[in-house]
């Protein structure tokens, strides 16, 4: 399952101290070939930990052998000490793997600004990379969490025989008390162009999730591919169900996302561009008195015109529609049907927004902003 | 006091009922001359309330002699018959002062999406318009309240006699639970470009708030001008003592946000550009991770960081330093004095960031994100 469901993969996990808990919290990934295709999507923040800013190099050449990733520390904001930290990280799984340290990604979660204990996490690496085995996944997904109250894995199989699997954590924008979305993908598929399919899959996947828009400095998602099935991959195909594990993923993501009461997808639709239907769905996804008025169940939909009027999307203020939950609130500018048929005690919540300016549409989740979100957010330091 | 500091003002006040706890909900404030120049600002949200639409045609041709401003309803996504209402509110005040009623701003506070009761209104308008006092200032800023805890006046004298009295609530981006700023600055000065006078103040002053980053659909800054005085003002002074007032207004509306645990400024210096320095300190503002991290009284500099990230101000990742409480914590990419001698246990936070890119600076002030904003925000409808 996970990161080792498909041919050609192995994974090694332990405990390395680095989580004062002592659970699992560094894992090996290790692409065993015939090929090494990869390909990685990175945070847009330009705060950058040393993890994304080797990683970003090293997959530049569109290849690498193995992945190397740890939570208890983010290693970012620790300047070129911390740069280093994350050099001989690779290094260290080279020398294990007999790689090149330039095929090892690295990523890491946690705290900013705090060196790594590189007592513990050098010595790990060693004993993580003796434990390879391809029953490792489960394990690999479970080194990574941090806040996560549960292992996020995904699988899918084609007709042909191929697989995908991944493993994810939160929170990224998501539950951000640890604050980083980690997502690991493999393939035993032969595929090219594996860096134009993770592109397109994560901007309709993980790119529409956004909890508190708040941007982490180590999100990355990456994509390996060992062609052990010896089978090509349609293209299209592929991308099908590569855009299938990302969406089942990112939905694992949501529901774990901390604190939260309501899980909530905003669809905007009639726009005059897929832009324009985005930038209005996270404007309302972004907007705390939206996010409270949903955790109160309380169906305040002046709070999301509001929202949508800070937006530059075409629209006419007074000729938009707004549905929650299936009951249509308000159109042309005013009331529409009572807000009182609104029920807003399920923890799923529905959100449809009618711009009534063209044919685009884009569906954005989050969740809303709660007491639990704010005390699990200022009592913990991350 | 307030409104009725400087000469040539009167207002009355009266619980007209809109507001369900019996208080004064209903103002008006009348300029008696000789002049009848006035400027005024509106929220930058295209969704806009009706008794915006109405005051910024009323208000463009320089002159207004009244204001009626309403709590207990925004009046905003009413429709026709919400356009009507305010329409009908500012020939009721014309009719009764014998004006014309494009010469009445209306400003209104409240729900959105609801229909103001015009059977209160209507006659409270004309009672209202029946007790003007020059002593009524006080009370009008009484009657706009909504949450706000006290009612906000400011005042000041030129040292050649003329003066500017004003009153303000909250919230706008402050304390949202009925989400609006209403402000109204009266002067007894003559004086020229009162519109350029007003846009260079509230640029400086509210427009450098930022609470919890929503906009409002009802935000209106009127500044109106009687002239009573007979002195004609110094351009410069006028502008400086202007600033003074807005600036003393906007500090009461910060420190009376509900549900803030602590009152937050933001100065960013070193900037390439004074909309790199804003960009950068309303990024942090908005923040919802930095803004739990200060309810927690945490030093979380790695969010602050993050948060900058997220800008396109010119500025060097890895060179760029951050101070809280006068604590250095961050310089050049990684931790500098340790965090733990950060004291955020006062209710002010100092946070200083130094963008190493330039010579421009800006300060946003905001407060932190607790339980108690989300309780209020959630348990209320606004």
């Amino acid at each position: 399952m996970s990161v080792t469901f498909a041919e050609g993969f192995t994974a090694g996990s332990i405990a390395s101290g680095l989580k004062s808990n002592g659970k699992l919290d560094l894992t090996v990934i290790h692409n065993l070939g015939p090929k090494d295709d990869a390909a990685a999507v990175f945070t847009s923040n330009r705060a950058k930990a040393n993890p994304v800013l080797w990683s970003m190099e090293a997959v530049k050449d569109g290849a690498a052998r193995a992945v190397v990733l740890n939570s208890g520390g983010a290693n970012c904001y620790t300047g070129a000490q911390g740069f280093q930290t994350t050099h001989k990280s690779a290094e260290l799984v080279a020398e294990a793997l007999e790689l090149s340290a330039q095929d090892v990604l690295v990523c890491s979660t946690g705290l900013i600004g705090v060196q790594l204990d590189t007592t513990k996490l050098y010595p790990a690496i060693g004993s993580a990379c003796q434990s390879m085995s391809t029953d490792g996944g489960l394990e690999s997904a479970q080194a990574i969490m941090t806040t996560d109250s549960v292992p996020k894995l995904a699988t899918a199989t084609s007709a042909a025989g191929w697989k995908i699997g991944g493993m994810a954590k939160g929170a990224g924008m998501l539950a951000p008390a640890l604050a980083t979305m980690l997502v690991v993908i493999t393939t035993d598929a032969e595929v090219s162009d594996i860096d134009d399919h993770l592109r397109a899959a994560t901007s309709v996947s993980f790119d529409r999730l956004d909890s508190d828009g708040c941007t982490s400095t180590n999100d990355t998602v990456i994509l390996m591919s060992s062609g052990a099935s010896g089978i090509t991959a349609d293209a299209k195909e592929f991308q099908e169900l590569l855009v299938d594990v990302c969406m089942d993923l990112a939905r694992q993501l949501m529901k774990d996302a901390e604190g939260a009461a309501h899980e909530i997808a905003i669809e905007v639709s009639g726009a005059a561009s897929e832009a324009d239907a985005l930038e209005v769905g996270r404007a309302i996804a972004r907007n705390n008195l939206f996010k409270t008025a949903i955790y109160g169940n309380d169906p305040n939909w002046g709070r999301i015109l509001a929202a949508i009027g800070t937006t530059s999307a075409e629209y006419d203020p007074y000729n938009i529609d707004v549905e929650i939950n299936g009951v249509r609130v308000s159109s042309k500018g005013g009331p529409d049907q009572d807000r009182s048929l609104v029920n807003l005690v399920p923890r799923e919540v529905f959100i449809r927004i009618g711009l009534n300016a063209g044919n685009e549409r884009a569906t954005i989740l989050t969740n809303d902003l709660t007491k639990e979100y704010v005390i699990e957010n200022s009592e913990y330091s991350s």
